[in-house]
């Protein structure tokens, strides 16, 4: 059994204690006196805050953060990224992961989704740092062939083993998407589905050419064409879905799919903007990611709240659309509650998933309104403390085995091939 | 005479030594050995870059962050930020100057361009904390009777003042806007102008509304308006820029007149985007800014060059579009020059305006390409100490009088009228 005291922490514009006991909130008082495993001094000067949920990542790209930027999407692809990517083996993957993961707790971060290659290697690297990650092995085999058989024996070995991995972890199956899976594995991924009740994660409708090829080979858009196969259900985490119908929107939201919204991946990439508007007007469950570091290219939630929001403000010429308190709920609480955690929100009872944000940081002064702060002018310095499961990840700006971790993306840093040069400034 | 010397810091990918004496960079080796009167040591850990200038701001205006947000416009105005404004004191200037330049500085800036009340208060502000600023009075006389002469009156005195000022400081000229300045007034401005060469500061074309109301009023454009007053030179720095023609960007780029590009503020007020393709094709001197912190809510560089990017790539639909190199030099080098100032860049000769950042932040691992990092992936967390006219504003990440800073603050916090507050979460 493990337990935490907070002392004098600010929640809610009060300064109280909070006990924390076998990973969960236990007890918020203005005064508590208990003994506890460990116990965190606040003086006041620190603010309790539920942590960030990131619900679409490929953590281990981080190790091309930088490689290339700023290109045509297929010289970026077939020059550099794919490349490599062929020439990644698990240790590129492992020591790409927990780079994400130091980058994603500093940023307040305690969960992410995530699709790649190898998933056990990204599943130890996150439950490892104390981090919850929902993933599972990935199809991607309508290009090669051969590739169809030995991911399906990812999946039976998958499905073998999820049960011997920590408690952090919640499996899914992902599809990469509709246009590079066949449609044999999708029916495979369904059935699996069923028996298991996994999760599933798939890429849906991030471009306007998906779309166009959809109707094309199957004579329906993305959205029915997953639901004609039973691939829309409430643990279906569908990543962008920028380029929907009313009549789709309808369909995600009778089957109660949850999606997720990447605003900077989605401008970086020039793919168009989610409809905020026309997802609230539909009831739609939609939370945030960050997608990988090679669009993005941080895995830092707060900077997608901000970015979300402006966005928001700016395609719709609206500035009171995407409110502060809105965009904050969907990275936190919804964030959670998408993947069955009952988290994201301080209060007595939830999973001690927290962070404890620095009030003394000048970006979070005067100090009129936290959650406003937090989404329009917070950055990671502001952030002192992560708290996932009742544990530390980091403790007063320090991670255990921060400089290994560094050591380590040293060694697997890609050097074989030039990265993208811009001209000289 | 002060000296500095940066040993062992990375430069263009090399490690160097930089010697910097009575402000400006004297020399980049291999290994420098000579007596300085403070020596950093940096062991390959730290970078050096050069250091941000802010375009145009209302520093004091940091007092209300996060006070009001994402309100129709006039409730935002009539019913927050003009009577909180209306109540502010000298001392309340101060004190949101103050926390505007810790909070600059530690996200690398040294300069700022500044449109507010009372600029002797900013500028005593600025130039105490080391920092660079190009201010001076504002004219906004056409809402209020007698507000005419008062504003001369402070033109006056700053005309007399101005030599007295710290030689970290520029002075200019505001205007508010074509449409909240009295003809006459713009007429007397010009005057003073070219009479004692200074730095003109206006926003241009911020709105539609600018437009037609200047149409209505004055038969042409705002840019043809400002030409036909002798008010366009290559010391005018127009803020926002959005509602132009081809024909008004030709008037601009023949005049060499700067212009502020603020994709946050554009954003979060929904008031369009700055056209960066039209720009560059007219060859415009465009520089960044992040405006007040009513209306962004940070005063990050870093924030804003990665949002100007990402909105170019969206709005035009082009992922080549603003590419990393070419925003960090509009935050950086064309940002000094727009001031008359030879820096912002790390050569021989240049002033010695810079920034070291941890290279061993996660956020700039594995280190492909400083420039993209800097631009797409790091936060103020990555800026380790911010140097300007050869001293540190910000050394190890300490500030110094830092807390004295925030003390006051919360003594001059607004706390007569509620802020607004979102419904509960």
């Amino acid at each position: 059994m493990t337990s935490l005291l907070i002392k004098e922490v600010v929640h809610k514009d009060k300064i109280v204690d909070v006990y924390i006991e076998n990973g969960f909130i236990q007890q918020i008082h203005e005064k508590i006196n208990k003994p506890a495993g460990e116990i965190m001094e606040c003086h006041g000067r620190k603010a309790i805050l539920p942590a960030f949920y990131n619900g679409h990542t490929h953590a281990a790209m981080t190790l091309l953060r930088g490689y290339a930027d700023d290109l045509p999407l297929f010289e970026w692809l077939d020059d550099y990224i794919w490349p490599a990517e062929a020439a990644f083996t698990p240790k590129h993957i492992e020591a790409g992961a927990r780079l994400a993961c130091l980058e994603m707790i500093r940023s307040g971060t305690v969960f992410f989704n995530d699709m790649y290659w190898n998933p056990p290697v990204v599943i130890k690297a996150a439950t490892d740092m104390g981090m919850r990650i929902c993933t599972g092995p990935i199809a991607l085999d309508a290009y090669e062939s051969g590739s169809r058989l030995s991911q399906q024996k990812d999946r039976e070995d998958f499905l073998q083993e999820m049960k011997s991995y920590s408690d952090l972890f919640i499996p899914s199956l992902n599809a990469h998407s509709i246009y590079s899976v066949l449609p044999e594995t999708l029916d495979t991924i369904h059935s699996i589905l069923e028996k298991y009740d996994l999760y599933f994660h798939i890429h849906l409708s991030e471009t306007q050419k998906e779309v166009e090829d959809c109707l094309k080979t199957h004579g329906c858009r993305p959205v029915e064409y997953l639901d004609k196969i039973g691939l829309l259900t409430p643990k279906t985490i569908a990543a962008h879905g920028i380029h929907l119908t009313d009549r789709e929107r309808k369909i995600l939201e009778r089957k109660s799919v949850t999606l997720v919204h990447m605003p900077v991946s989605n401008m970086k990439l020039s793919n168009g903007s989610f409809d905020i508007p026309a997802a609230e007007k539909a009831g739609l469950q939609v939370i945030l990611g960050t997608d990988g570091a090679s669009s993005n290219n941080c895995l830092d939630m707060m900077g997608e709240m901000k970015t979300a929001s402006l966005l928001a403000k700016h395609a719709w010429e609206d500035v009171t659309v995407l409110p502060a308190e809105k965009v904050f709920h969907m990275a936190t609480r919804a964030g959670a509650e998408a993947f069955g955690l009952h988290a994201g929100v301080i209060e007595v009872g939830y999973l001690a998933d927290a962070i404890l944000v620095d009030l003394k940081n000048p970006r979070l002064v005067p100090g009129y309104h936290l959650v406003s702060d937090m989404v329009y002018s917070a950055d990671s310095s502001c952030i002192d403390s992560v708290i996932c499961n009742g544990r530390f990840l980091m403790k007063n700006k320090k991670i255990e085995g921060e400089e290994a971790i560094l050591e380590e993306v040293a060694k697997w840093k890609i050097s074989d091939s030039k990265p993208h040069r811009y001209k000289d400034n």
